[in-house]
């Protein structure tokens, strides 16, 4: 620990956040299920100010976004080097509404490849309301 | 996506879990901050069946485990290869407190120096009342 330093956290824009979300394919989904804190890591991508993920119908990540106002989620990705203590975290926090548009489902569906067998139908889309990065600076 | 299949999801037990959260340095902390879902990636060391961070006075995690009764929070460490899609998850919920003994809190600190300049003066304890892991297996 004493051979790399303390680091200082810079924060990042908006865009700058967006961009390196959109960088990396797995983040992780923050909700709440029976009253509880909970969070699954789950493969992404980013369309405008949009983060898309897939969830297995039944799910508890598809039951918590459950009726079609959604719920408000937080949803992180971060790369940050356990030897270097370098990195960058973003975070944020929006509605998360499953995605009713056949079309539009289905181009997720095309762009966005469940990695667990045999799931993945539901298509949901997490909005950007607010965005939170840093990075880790010497 | 083709090339690699999708993957199953194979559970692990407790303290295999527990096994593969010590084998890393950072997690994240997931908690309630002004009644939004809040995630915050932390460094960490593994104490038996206890995950110790440390927080800066004042912030977010502090102010959240507040009081000495606690809080109940989850916490998530995992390593999932982007290209094999292949790794592992670990989540904890568990009541977490600050540690209030100083000799205990003080035995904390060595083990665990804060990356982030400044700060982390509080030692906070996550119990893993309920531990769920899982292996990304081909």
């Amino acid at each position: 620990m004493t051979t790399t330093g303390t680091r200082k956290l810079e924060p990042l824009s908006r865009g700058e956040s967006l961009q390196l979300l959109s960088s990396v394919a797995v983040g992780r989904l923050v909700f709440t299920h029976l009253a509880l804190p909970a969070i699954r890591p789950v493969n992404h991508v980013v369309d405008g100010d949009q983060v898309i993920i897939r969830a297995y119908v039944g799910s508890a990540i598809d039951t918590a976004v459950g009726n079609n106002t959604g719920m408000v989620v937080a949803y992180e990705a971060d790369l940050i080097d356990p030897d270097t203590h370098l990195g960058w975290s973003v975070i944020i926090v929006g509605r998360a509404c499953r995605v009713s548009d056949g079309a539009m489902a289905d181009r997720y569906r095309q762009l966005l490849q469940p990695w667990i067998d045999g799931g993945g139908d539901d298509v949901i889309a997490i909005r950007a309301d607010m965005v939170d990065g840093f990075r880790l600076i010497a």
